[in-house]
């Protein structure tokens, strides 16, 4: 099978290493920012990120996106969702009608100017429907390369013939028709994720209670935005949710974010520092974005969410406010 | 009000604290293995296991129970599962008709010679019915006494009267009528956390994803178990599963039983050191009284406690054994 993958960073390289272990014939595409990535694998080098090395997959740069496309059975949609809506709008003529399994996070801004989902916002910029899958789960993109037991949830129509292309063997794949949930589980678990790291700069090691009532907290709130956005509660529930809240919250840049803010460090310099270290920091945009979600869709009751926007956007003290957090 | 605390240990001095902190009249009766504990306290130390000094209270004795009984308008039962009957075989004639609200956790054998719940177990004891209340959800001892944020599930007909008495400030208490849901996931959850402590020994700190993927299929075999003995998903989903999982597998004594074993260490000879330390490991009997549960409610499709009673019970090979677990 022809299996593009779009984005050469952790995630794309990742998968792309899980499909050539399938043995498929696969291309892994890097967008104007992966240049040195390729470069470093080109020269026979660990990829920068994954710090494995890639074999047998012919890559290919930026320009060359409709080569990249051509013929392609299945599309693996591994650009971060900044880079989501400038890529669709560049492939948009030449992207064949296949199933797209994304894993890009967030909520992005439609073009009625409210935030809508990564499948909705390149939909209209493909200006036709998509064959859009969305795989969520605790998969971090490095774990997932070397084979640690991962289980993902593949959510869309076309999830199944993904899951035939990539499951099996150390990725357990679920289907799901949830697409909605799915996808905003990913996105919101970020902002989550973060606030949890808040507890651990707060309070380090001796606020399991508080980090567990948030967690639980966590899920309470998420259950309430995806049922607001048309998603389900059994899926926030799952490996989606649960599952991916607990991988993130772990581990990765985002709950490192939070920690720093909740040592008191204002939030826009620790996300300009980790921007600079080439450490995106996704929760920051997240809040942001879940909470304009939240309020385009009137959930109200979102004590952390709220208190999270609080601090990072809105320079609340991060004591006093997290002190207050009302839970339930 | 006046409140009898029943055990010493961890859990009864931290909610004599919480009480004590309401204003109440409080009395914590130690049972014949609280000696040295009363001992520390009544010299003026800080209480040998809560490293905290208890003041105010009345400390009695385990030949004085039904002295520390007399009068209670509400009783906090925080004996182990293995002291719960020989306490209330004790207690049965002299225990006042009010609310009950008990910490303790784990399956027992009824007088049926299945396995029961703890405050079923209680009843036939009592030969009467109880006023039981179930405290679950996280809430580590220690934390609960410092006053970090806790959120606490009571569950039981009397759940608000024991919230009125000790719930407010740090300690958020969430009433519900799921008193068999709520017992069950502080029971299993001990299981699943020594689950999870296994896959910390087995792999280590490059595993998030299979310990995220785990996490999840707990909840799933959770929501299986608490179902089938008559509790509700629902339950498993919030603090008390979800929440309570989280803080057990993050730290303390199941955890850290389990990551030995994850190391090649058997079971028994883990649980028997830990045992000799004064750590009792309440995952060790949990695996095998749940695995009892499940095969006596007929539920069979719960792969991740099977892979665990066959490792610590069974002694199947650790790590071709988790490594063959089928996910959902």
């Amino acid at each position: 099978m022809r299996i593009t993958v779009l984005g050469a960073g952790y995630m794309g390289s990742a998968m792309a290493t899980v499909a050539m272990k399938r043995g498929h014939d696969v291309r892994l595409w890097g967008t104007w920012l992966d240049d040195d990535l390729l470069d470093a694998v080109e020269r026979g080098d660990v990829h920068p990120r994954l710090r494995l090395k890639l074999d047998g997959m012919r890559l290919l740069r930026a320009p060359k996106l409709d080569e990249a496309l051509q013929g392609a059975e299945l599309v693996l949609h591994c650009v971060n969702s900044d880079g989501a809506v400038p890529v669709m709008t560049k492939a948009r003529t030449f992207l064949p009608d296949v199933p797209i399994l994304s894993v890009t996070k967030g909520f992005l801004e439609g073009s009625k100017g409210k935030m809508v989902r990564i499948d909705q916002a390149l939909a209209e910029t493909a200006g036709r429907p998509l064959r859009f899958v969305h795989a969520a789960g605790p998969a971090k993109a490095i774990e997932i390369a070397r084979s640690v037991l991962t289980w993902m949830v593949f959510a869309g129509s076309d999830a199944r013939a993904c899951s035939d292309a990539l499951g099996g063997d150390h990725l357990h794949v679920e289907l799901s028709d949830d697409l909605a949930g799915a996808e905003m589980c990913s996105a919101l678990k970020n902002a989550y994720a973060t606030g949890l790291g808040i507890w651990d700069g707060l309070v380090g090691k001796d606020a399991h209670n508080a980090r567990a009532a948030c967690f639980t907290q966590a899920i309470v709130e998420m259950r309430r935005l995806v049922t607001a956005g048309g998603g389900r509660e059994a899926t926030v529930v799952g490996a989606a949710g649960v599952g991916d809240l607990h991988v993130t919250a772990a581990a990765g840049r985002n709950r490192a974010f939070g920690e720093r803010i909740g040592k008191g460090e204002p939030a826009r310099d620790v996300a300009a520092t980790m921007l600079a270290a080439g450490e995106l920091t996704e929760g920051y945009a997240a809040i942001q974005t879940a909470w304009r979600f939240a309020r385009e869709h009137n959930v109200s009751d979102l004590p952390f969410l709220r208190a999270l926007n609080a601090v990072v956007w809105e320079g609340a003290q991060v004591a006093p406010t997290i002190a207050a957090l009302r839970l339930g």
